[in-house]
């Protein structure tokens, strides 16, 4: 997987690929900063006049339902579409999404447009896919191993990446599992690490014929970066800006010594 | 007070409210980074379709009208209503109040659905409550003196705490006064920092009581983040992103060297 | 030209002349803060129902089409139609103008409105007026020939300033035409420096009576910021906010040290 992960950023840096995002609004300036500093070329455009046509230039679409309201979701509904259409991959970003009736909803539109690779926290899967009609998620103990086979279970019967990300990251295609332990704890501090995560995904996703290498790749190079960042760092406000000076600087060497991806067991079948 | 301040940031640590902001477009990542910097949870969400549901999951609630439009206008008095119904404290940033009519128009029908805690300029608060058909405002004088007697009348005639921020800040909830002198005059060449002082109120105003010491608590912790990210600082960029490693560093001891808070004989009655 | 620009910052600094941006949501903190940092005093509004007042209040205007949405656009030419019957100076920032119809028709239309000033990058810059109807636009070779020809002849048909930003900076108003060699490459990698170099020619042109002087001001300042900026710095990140204090810090000594302004024979005629 390693060299996978340094063979995807080259491509990244190398093709400059186009990300389409229709995101919400904390983190447009963050999230576009970062796909710059990784290398990839960020547009950020959500108006249903013209969504269409971006997915149709760009090469990979993020979608993040952060602060979605009636009308860019029919912007997200019309861009996802059209992906699918047009064969180009995407990413959904559930924030929050089962906090409230109108999340839900929007949410679950989302889902059955099929992503390439949903990407978020251990509640927001599970609300998603639960919402969904799959049955029980993540049971309370909220355990590694619930959560595993939870994912698993989904990514196999919704044939999607699924990535979900806290102090160990997750990621399964419903076969293959990785668990990456990159990152620090201060990160949580800083509004949209979330949400960074899935836009770099998305520059990778633009490049990388396998999703879930696109996965990985964008979690490990945002963890890494966050734990150099956070050498030595005085408070949230610093790091944030560190973040972005180091996924610019990040490279071959760098990813051999800090990744910490680990291939798990396939749990299932 | 000191000791009030130093019990409410513990309690915002250990608490970590939800703090839900309806706010202008400029600032809601630095608000929310605000808010995360010194121990509270964020949530930025205005359609329509969700704030009454966001209110009800949260502890406090901020509306800032920096840039509203009849949309968000419409979802920040849904917002202060259920806050209303549900006794969610909640505070009224009424930026550039009586700059234009439609300004002036919609924060006085926010103003009518009786926010906990009003924080502006001179010039924002004496607009917001003299449009409010209260006669004279501020004089042009614009002495402490007449500010501070104006504030007084109005916080116990609307019965909410009033804060006048400005080189220095004023507190009052119609009955004690109290004068923050902390602060650092390059805060104002950073954009949104009045927003983020009443952001901060709100993580304060989540937790304690008594408004009026939320809002002393919030200037506070602001100012002194202030002053010391200030020290040998090489510009406003710089001292933006020191101000929330400022904010996640401050404790007991920070304040208790720095605080510069005096309560003033009460002048009215 | 080094006198006038010098005369022009301290002009800003003097005046602190209100700045109103209608601008896209990636860049409004950015921009915002940019605008305090060289001086000036910014406005962020685009409600339909306040533009036209804050227009009047307003010493220039910033229009950017970065994310336009219908609701934005109307706004826009609601504002540009106020500048035009004021005689308030007010500058376009066709972002993307030609990629998606969408794009290309609102920015003609605000092109119609007669800006004082339009800048963007070559690609942008040739669209808007090629679409405009005059014919072919800077030919597959991109020289800077082909490029000073084209903008001094768009300058003089359409009576305004031209401002093309790249490598080099080419600034005419159809007579004269200077050539700015200011700037450092890491500057497109961070998120909104077009969108920045905008704001603060908005911020020149409302104190300047000459649209091409206060055009050359504020990419020489951003340019000269830039490459202080970049001196051993680690990223893109570090970068955005030494951008700031360098605007800040900006001053007579600063720029006759860094100033690389020439002006070009006059190739046209």
């Amino acid at each position: 997987m390693q060299t996978q992960i340094i063979h995807a950023l080259g491509t990244v840096r190398e093709n400059q690929p186009l990300v389409h995002n229709i995101t919400n609004s904390v983190v447009t300036n963050t999230t576009a900063n970062a796909l710059l500093a990784i290398g990839a070329s960020p547009i950020m455009a959500s108006a249903p006049e013209e969504v269409a046509d971006m997915v149709g230039i760009s090469n990979a679409l993020v979608i993040n339902s952060g602060t979605i309201t009636q009308d860019t979701l029919q912007s997200m509904i019309l861009a996802a579409r059209t992906a699918g259409t047009l064969h180009k991959p995407w990413i959904l970003d559930p924030v929050g999404a089962g906090v409230t009736p109108f999340r839900r909803t929007g949410n679950q539109q989302l889902l059955e447009l099929q992503p390439t690779i949903v990407r978020g926290n251990a509640s927001e899967i599970t609300s998603l896919f639960t919402d969904a009609g799959a049955g029980k998620g993540v049971d309370s103990s909220n355990s590694s191993e619930s959560t595993l086979h939870f994912i698993q279970e989904k990514a196999r019967e919704h044939r999607m990446v699924i990535a979900v990300t806290g102090a160990s990251d997750y990621v399964t295609d419903g076969d293959e599992v990785y668990k990456i332990d990159n990152g620090h704890p201060m990160m949580t501090r800083v509004t949209g690490t979330g949400c960074t995560a899935t836009a770099l995904i998305g520059a990778f996703l633009a490049v990388c014929d396998k999703p879930l290498v696109a996965a990985v790749s964008g979690l490990v190079c945002l963890g890494i970066a966050g734990e150099l960042a956070s050498r030595n760092c005085p408070g949230p406000g610093t790091l944030q800006l560190r973040l972005l000076d180091e996924l610019y600087r990040m490279d071959q060497g760098t990813i051999e010594n800090f990744v910490n991806v680990s291939s798990l067991k396939r749990s299932c079948h």
